[in-house]
């Protein structure tokens, strides 16, 4: 008996020996594919320097999705095809125009309307400043000192957090419902501290909601610089009646059609369970969009090469997911989870990269605790890739809609130092993207599915 | 007696909590200092952008001196002080031209004399071009078929490698010993592929030696940029008799006088016990050096101003050593350790900054295998702040030198992946600087001190 015990447990171990061995092995070989044998830096390439910036209903967005269906076509799906979906079609107009007037002089400080926002007087907006920090300072100070002003949101990002995300979660309050808030009492517009731990002159766009308010009582609302914001709050600390004059001339037009664009490589054992891997496909319209969220685009396409070059085939069925809208709307996502509810779909994992193309250090999990007990056990075999954080958190936007019984959400986690320096702004760019950062990145997510796929979920 | 071994038991547990929890109360403390209190961001801002370039022997270096002495005095040490060291003093002269001559095309590329090489002749050496990738293939070709040529090196790093280091490693010994080697087998120069794992236009420079080989038969050597290397392989595919054409007039002067600068802040208890920590002052003649190592200059200083701003005394002596001529003599790290025996110190702790600016990821570690246990039974403490990778391995070459019974080394591991992109080469400038990137760096240097300090070694 208890020899028979000892040889079962031994056969045991070997074939847990035997399949981690494998998976070392696997590992190896997605990694250096990904280093080596990737074209998801290439891909990028032409998304951003020959598409350009992709605001969803955009020329540029339209442009996104013909390119990644035609890419994604050559890379061996079972089938490659669109979702059609209604996008909001906001454009910008004429570049802005900011000046400080600080008695005679006028000083010219870089502006960029938020996305959303309703344009100026034609002429502009000429008013006195209050400077804020937050909402409740705001509303203590009453209706009547904020009438007839433009309400200055300068509490910047804290740069005391060890993650950017952290700084960035504190603070866009501000940017999202700062117009919303001021309208409600009596400002004439907003001017929004941009959401960056450093400073410099770039203004970072980004969305913003009117929320529930009437359409007669929306504010004009822009984003200034850092820099900018630091001359604007020295300049009001000496001058508390100086002018601010703000110019923009942009507008919501009717929704436009649009698409995710989807790839899907049918399961060879579960072809009923769905795995997503996915970015956005939109960007800001300020610069290429070239970590957010090109990279995830990318990356999520790589996956695919590199199982195609492993010549990998996965149990599950494989999607790859390019949403349309994450930035102004979200309408891409919750029309995937439409159709997926409508084709009674069972999505049992997701996995989304929309944190930028930096070096990952590892993923946020939404999912229950066993299977995340099961996930982190995986560590060890990520370690050899410097992938070292497993944490329960917020794993990405366009996923977020995805419902399903049992469900496990994932979201890549690369290195966030730098993000918030480009983030929304012109200088988010193809320069800023480093090769193999990108490159071990999708590695990272492919390791994933491959696991993912091999183990299932609990 | 059982009671009394539970309640001793007891008695020591607190204690360890008491221990665990003022150590993280500590961390956060350090970090909250290291990202909203420090000076490192400006500091380099001065020797970068002010001082400039820092060779050995060179105007820069002089005034780096001069500079990050009169920092270090304002810093509050017990003393400041220079060691004198005679440094070798290579010039670059006249920026180097070359040009592949395919036929009657002259195609220019860019390339850099390697630190010690000597000049060609006036007008320059013309002669036909042998690609190799290791010396192995080059000494089968035999002295017959080198001789008069010039010997291309055109092993690329390996791009598998994860970490940049592996790849720098494995291909380093065709810049440093390259000339030397090819001399051997009677080339008259020899062109080596930059050390860089992308594709660019930047030639990177870096020391080289002609080891034991008469003066005489010394051959000028440079890099060319990797972009130039390509197109010169790709180039001789189609043509193998094209001439390359090259032109340098650098120079090896006299030794110079130079000097390591040392702050120092005498322990509370042991004041006999010796802990370092430093990076080297002088960088190559291309640019800033702003990674390579300002950073690691800065980041030294900054540990002081953090335990400075926390009132935190250490109880061994703690030493800020800016080391002189790392790039192209280790005779700064040499003297240190030279001076460190005249006087009969005991150093027992030595943490060097030499990898570039980037968001930190841990400490690779020269010590017995009790302090490495030691050491990363810390791992806990450093995780919030996504430090997780504790290695045994090289630490930094200026403390290379030092000697000691007991002594643990450690060198800060930043993230590799950018690294190479910068070193040695005319880009590693401020502007590559994550401000929040190096002062983690720096935070984290300071909180393995504290650990160190608090709990001695083995």
């Amino acid at each position: 008996m208890k020899k028979k015990l000892f040889l079962s447990l031994l056969f045991v171990n070997s074939v847990a020996l035997f399949a981690q061995n494998k998976d070392e092995q696997f590992f190896k070989e997605i990694y250096n594919s990904a280093l080596t044998k990737s074209q998801c830096y290439s891909w990028l390439d032409h998304l951003s320097n020959d598409v350009g910036s992709r605001l969803s209903g955009s020329v540029g967005a339209e442009k996104a999705v013909q390119y990644t269906k035609s890419q994604m076509e050559a890379l061996g799906f079972d089938k490659v095809f669109l979702q059609e979906v209604m996008v909001p079609h906001w454009v910008r107009g004429e570049k802005e125009t900011a000046y400080i007037q600080d008695n005679k002089t006028k000083i010219k400080v870089p502006i960029c309307a938020l996305g959303g926002s309703v344009a100026t007087p034609k002429n502009g907006i000429t008013a006195e400043v209050i400077e804020v920090h937050s909402f409740e300072e705001m509303k203590a100070l009453g209706t009547d000192k904020i009438k007839g002003k433009i309400i200055f949101y300068n509490r910047p990002m804290n740069d005391g957090a060890i993650e950017a995300f952290d700084a960035y979660s504190g603070a866009v309050d501000q940017r999202y419902a700062g117009a919303k808030e001021a309208a409600n009492l009596g400002a004439v517009g907003t001017i929004v501290r941009s959401m960056n731990l450093r400073l410099d002159d770039y203004p970072h766009a980004g969305g913003q909601s009117y929320g529930d308010i009437p359409k007669e009582k929306y504010i004009p609302t822009a984003a200034i610089s850092t820099n900018g914001a630091e001359l604007l709050s020295k300049t009001l600390k000496s001058n508390p009646n100086l002018k601010f004059y703000f110019k923009q001339s942009c507008q919501q037009l009717e929704d436009a059609l649009s698409y995710n664009v989807v790839g899907e490589i049918r399961g060879t054992e579960h072809p009923e369970n769905i795995m997503v891997v996915g970015g956005h496909l939109d960007s800001w319209d300020l610069a290429d969009g070239s970590h957010d969220d090109g990279a995830g685009v990318v990356q999520s396409m790589e996956v695919i090469n590199i199982f195609k070059n492993l010549k990998y085939k996965p149990k599950n069925t494989l999607r790859v997911v390019l949403f349309m809208n994450e930035e102004n709307g979200l309408r891409g996502g919750k029309k995937y989870e439409e159709l997926s509810l409508v084709n009674k779909e069972n999505h049992i994992f997701a996995l989304e990269s929309d944190e930028g193309g930096f070096t990952p250090r590892g993923f946020s999990l939404e999912c229950d605790d066993s299977n995340f007990s099961k996930i982190t056990n995986w560590k060890a075999l990520f370690e050899p890739y410097l992938i070292h954080s497993f944490i329960k958190g917020h794993t990405g936007s366009d996923i977020g809609p995805l419902t399903g019984k049992k469900i496990v959400k994932a979201g890549l986690k690369p290195d966030s130092q730098r993000y918030f320096d480009y983030h929304h702004a012109a200088n988010d760019k193809f320069d800023a993207i480093n090769k193999r950062e990108l490159e071990l990145g999708a590695g990272t997510m492919a390791a994933l599915i491959y696991m993912m796929d091999q183990n299932g979920i609990e």
